[in-house]
């Protein structure tokens, strides 16, 4: 007989909540019963399961009793104090916040990337930064067949990223914009919650995400840099591959776009060779076909799981050097996606 | 006595041409007499230039006829057949669009950076693509100050870079997605005019502007490589500073931001001698205030002729290599104003 799986969702009712839902419902796993959990303010509110009307809880420790699968995105904080209650009631969990992240003995997992640092968990698996998610699923490829060197990305990063109300925040201020309307009053959470001051980003960029840190970097540059180090090289610290990043946010609801430059040790390797190497790695779709205009856009990846590249090219100035362009679906391959599949794997590998 | 200069615009009624014609009323030139020329298509529309009501003239071989200096921004084609004809009857043309600027006799110019340039013209300057004026602002005091060997862009790029037509379209189209309607039937223009597909911008990102070409570049990439090359270096082939380019089309009307990469010869340099050199650069603003949330962003922008570059940092795997954030009014120095800059540089050099 199959094990079936108690599964608990904690932050149910946010953009990559909602999303957890119904990648939960498209997958593999079997699942016996489903709760959905999230703070006090959403407890009571109905969201559907397989077409069956579930009710959301109020978190709390017991929250986790009889739970085998925690799948959590909300927010750090919430994913500290709950996921060790988890963990000691006998819970796996994957959590999408960047609580546990660089913990050693936390694997960061892309699963078609590292699934076999699922192998060391101790009852917390982390979801990797969503930028860094595809950039790793475009280059990782890449690394095993010619080696990487360096990697030099630019985000374009969609609303999304920051939440629900961030998506709401862009939509107010674009329909402010277009109606000749100041878009200042009505920015309070972009660039970044925490932070003291917020800008419109409607019809605008902002090269801030996360809060700025005395380094000249964003924390979302720093993580896109040491998150890469820890699921490609498992050392966030490693020097084998050399990594910056400069994280944009652009007025786009959902699908990060990123501009990626990279080296490859192995210098023999073509344009041709890159794409070869990107279209056969599982999860990755190659878009590139510059005589039909075909390259990835975000208003295409939307609701896709999978990663879209193109325009690769080599930099034909630096041998072994290419630049090449990544969008995928944020709030999916990005986040809810990527924690059920690492969910999917924990099942396939025996690892719960 | 001052000499007094009859200035012919033509494309004056487009997004750069309008702009132009306000550049030059509060430009340093003499002016005796403007002529507003365009298209048979918009003759008879009446502008004003410094209060004073003027009708546009179509274009012919004698317009040009007592002209002095013609600020040009009508399209490659129409600077091709009317520019010669306006250098015949002696008049000095400053050129906005791309069909001379890889002419070995016509100077390629941003006036802070290369105004010598200027003493070699033969009746035509070419002003660089906006997107390679911006980049050349921000980098050129540090190639004066600590050498230049890299240079690696990631470009997001304004709507209006492609006309006055392609910003009523992000317009429409961003209407329509906030109304819920297909955007797919707004898009007649971008990416780019003469090519096949045509897709929204909108909430989107369009990673091709102007045609792709058998390279696997885009015509604009090709752009900011050989004219950054051409200002800086005098030689649109110099090996001597290495350059590639991504550039991006994103849904913001005005403003173009950059992410730059480069790598500097002296490596003695820090971030703190980059952000000298570029604050004391004519015609840079330093916006580089972390703690206080201070950086470049296009909404801040329009309307402005400086160039204005933050986020600067180093890139602590690599020495002597940084990350900048750069953002200037495509339309005004990425167009109008370095144009009717070049013509004041030209007065002011007695090269007129």
């Amino acid at each position: 007989m199959t094990k079936e799986y108690n599964v608990a969702i904690l932050g149910a009712t946010g953009a990559v909540g909602t999303r957890m839902i119904e990648q939960l419902e498209q997958s593999t796993i079997p699942v016996k019963n489903v709760k959905l959990l999230a703070s006090a303010r959403s407890a009571g509110k109905k969201l559907k399961f397989k077409g069956e009307e579930l009710t959301v809880e109020e978190t709390t420790p017991e929250s986790f009793d009889g739970i085998d699968i925690v799948l959590s995105s909300a927010g750090g904080a919430v994913s500290k104090k709950f996921l060790p209650e988890a963990v000691k009631r006998g819970a796996v969990c994957v959590d999408n916040t960047s609580a546990f992240r660089m913990e050693p003995d936390v694997p960061l997992v892309v699963p078609e990337v590292n699934s076999e640092a699922l192998k060391n968990h101790h009852g917390i698996i982390a979801n990797p930064n969503c930028s860094t998610i595809q950039m790793v699923m475009a280059l990782e490829p890449v690394r095993r067949k010619f080696g990487l060197k360096q990697i030099i990305v630019s985000t374009y990063q969609a609303a999304s990223g920051a939440g629900q109300a961030a998506l709401d925040e862009l939509a107010k201020e674009a329909q402010d914009y277009l109606d000749g309307k100041d878009m200042q009053e009505d920015a309070h959470i972009l660039p970044t919650k925490g932070d003291k001051k917020h800008y419109p980003l409607a019809f605008n960029l902002l090269p801030q995400i996360d809060v700025l840190e005395d380094s000249g970097y964003s924390h979302e540059e720093w993580k896109m840099i040491h998150e890469t180090k820890k699921i490609m090289l498992g050392d966030m610290n490693s020097p084998e591959i050399k990594v910056t990043a400069t994280c944009v946010r652009v007025p786009v609801p959902i699908s990060h776009g990123e501009s990626v430059y990279f080296t490859v040790k192995d210098e023999s390797a073509t344009a041709q060779d890159i794409m070869d190497a990107v279209a056969a790695f599982p999860g990755n779709v190659l878009e590139d076909d510059i005589k039909n205009q075909i390259y990835p856009q975000p208003i295409n990846a939307v609701g896709k799981r999978e990663t879209f590249v193109g325009r690769i090219r080599p930099d034909y100035e630096n041998k072994g050097a290419f630049n090449m362009w990544v969008v995928a679906d944020n709030l999916l391959k990005g986040a809810a996606w990527n924690t059920v599949e690492n969910a999917e794997y924990l099942v396939k590998m025996n690892l719960i």
